[in-house]
């Protein structure tokens, strides 16, 4: 299955043989055999524009991350780009004065649409970036859950520069690393390493290009040997605790806690775990008891 | 005074002999005599069972933390375990369909309860980590004011390899590293280094194993020679104004402040202080002035 | 125009002679002149008592910082010292129960508006940071939007050692470094390095000595090749929805990326992009249409 999408951008699903459960129990008694999971990749592929996430751009992204989605099959979404930059940001030929103020709320409305959606989806998201994210781009990196760069990409929210500061990236990416690191990128426009971006939280992993892939598709295919119901009650509740004080945080992840017990496959791991074979995951939200 | 809990947890307290005082200044013109200042030193002890926390152990925690918290003699809580791993985090044997979702309940709420504990305890708490900490062994060291580590100590929540994904670790974890640390944690189970723990917040300090001891008890009798009531005041407008926001927040810490030197201890650092001399805490919240 | 202030610090005004627009595009097809742009520098000058931010100090700084904040010539702020102490922090002999309660409040009060001040100034704050950073003066330099330090200098919230909790500066420092990072300094008053300091985000940049002065003007200089009205908008955005939930702060920052594309600034970046030149700013707040 591949489809290419009319604003370039591509998808396609893979399937990586997998073995379930946790890699750590060697002594396995039941040998379940490999499960097909899969990840989707979506690929930002209009390099000439440099990857500019332009409304129709922002309208396929959020299609292709929709689509099935709900799909017991898909377990990990992968996001890379083609060229030597991951994205631009916004297309600046459609913020003109001429497409007007409605046309501009539009774009902006969609693009924050995409990167909450990217944090709110059942299934993780991974940046796969090799090369140059900024602004939008660097908003959309922000935004993922996991996000592995090449040694020789850059992140910047250089809007400042061409009058248009970039507040809807400080958005995700002020969440992202210390204030005083996003204030200067956003005051001064500058760039920082992949290496200053790992160090202050921007992204995930730094590895050398040749092995971005691999390394990006062991972390996608950990995710993917995971339960799907409990990836995706435990993504949402992150999401929901983080936004919560201390105190309530705690009432909210505690009884989240006791409904992952409940599920069929929380009571699977657990007993796979004490009988010392690898869990078989139903991939089904059912639960074992009330 | 030594106790042996029912639940392998083993609380001890220990005297260090400490001068009173700023370190800094040298030209002390008043020698007061060292003080004998208490620090608690709470051992998880049962390494067979890679010191889970099952409830029991739960209960004997909170019990040891709260023996005579209020007491104007212990000034500090350090807390270490027994063998290659701090603490894997919950019994798994406890949170089978067998127990059932009331016993679950009980289980995260009063985990819930010994995290924000030691956070709310007007001592400050450190933990002293050799080893493997996980899911709520994870949580554990999070939530502690202060941690030292050695080198070879991992982090981890790996719940979603059995199952259970760590929503209540992720609730202190979440609140101690970058968002995208967290969620890679969350979402792939792997452990991070000593050394990734201490470049994200997640611990204080990495030794080498041979100077674990000296160097949290270093720590330990710098918070000991600080007045009682000073660092309890200062330590619960910490975790009060954090979950403020900004203009809140300095009002209470403002009035904090004033408080502050309204206290015996207050004025009597500030005098020491003017006078050159160590000063002589009464570690009693009198106040000299309304 | 230099002008010296009764209460210990300096302000002056230079003008850097910077070019308009990005520095990324050197195809520039109109050839706008040198504009001249105005940094304010404050410099704290009371080094024989450690520029400690007394009342008077505080309040001369506000001052200081407040002239003529809202002419279209000025464009940055740099606070910097003389001596080899930035800022001890607070005068503790105006902490003494001499003063009293109602005095002790007014210091406290007039600081948290000058932190507060600073963070929402319609222009970026530069400390200019070279030695010692304690108590207060660590707190001046974590409300700085940007923060250049060289290798020498230290940070510390060390008032746990004199009997007054750091707690007003733990609302400065507490929002830029991680938890436990802020939670180690205030309870244990020991001074973290520059590197650490960076590391944790409670500085931007680590320089030799020698550059101090050079690397912080590169960075005023590139704030000043912005228009004012943009980063006036994009300052107190990032104040406004850094205090939101993510939601509510997207629906801040998308209405405000449309108010900035409708700013003749905002659009003559836009055009002077397209056009590939560097803009010509107006630096008034002014409409292109609604």
């Amino acid at each position: 299955m591949q489809k290419h999408s009319a604003c370039s951008v591509w998808m396609s699903s893979s399937c990586c043989a997998a073995s379930a459960g946790s890699q750590r129990r060697t002594a396995s008694t039941s040998s379940s055999s490999p499960q097909r999971l899969d990840s989707r990749r979506i690929i930002l592929n209009n390099p000439k524009k440099r990857n500019a996430l332009s409304l129709s751009m922002l309208e396929t992204l959020r299609e292709n991350i929709l689509t099935d989605v709900d799909g017991e099959d898909l377990r990990v979404i992968i996001i890379s780009a083609k060229g030597p930059v991951f994205s631009s940001g916004h297309d600046l030929k459609e913020l003109t004065s001429t497409q007007g103020r409605e046309y501009h709320t539009k774009v902006f409305q969609t693009c924050s649409e995409v990167m909450t959606l990217i944090q709110d989806l059942p299934i993780p998201v991974i940046a796969m970036v090799n090369g140059v994210a900024t602004a939008a781009g660097c908003q959309l990196v922000a935004s993922c859950d996991i996000a592995v760069a090449t040694e020789k990409s850059t992140f910047a929210t250089p809007g400042v520069n061409v009058g248009l500061f970039c507040s809807t990236p400080a958005v995700a990416v002020g969440r992202a690393v210390p204030r005083k690191v996003a204030m200067e990128m956003l005051l001064t426009g500058s760039p920082i390493s992949a290496h200053d971006a790992l160090l202050h939280g921007l992204i995930s992993k730094v590895v050398p290009e040749e092995r971005l892939e691999e390394e990006t598709l062991a972390i996608a295919q950990r995710v993917c040997q995971s339960s799907r119901p409990v990836v995706a009650l435990g993504k949402a509740t992150f999401q929901r605790q983080m936004a919560q004080g201390r105190d309530a945080a705690y009432a909210t992840a505690s009884k989240v806690m006791v409904d992952n017990l409940a599920l069929r496959d929380g009571q699977e791991g657990i007993q796979a775990f004490l009988e010392k074979r690898k869990p078989v995951w139903s991939h089904k939200p059912e639960k074992v008891h009330d």
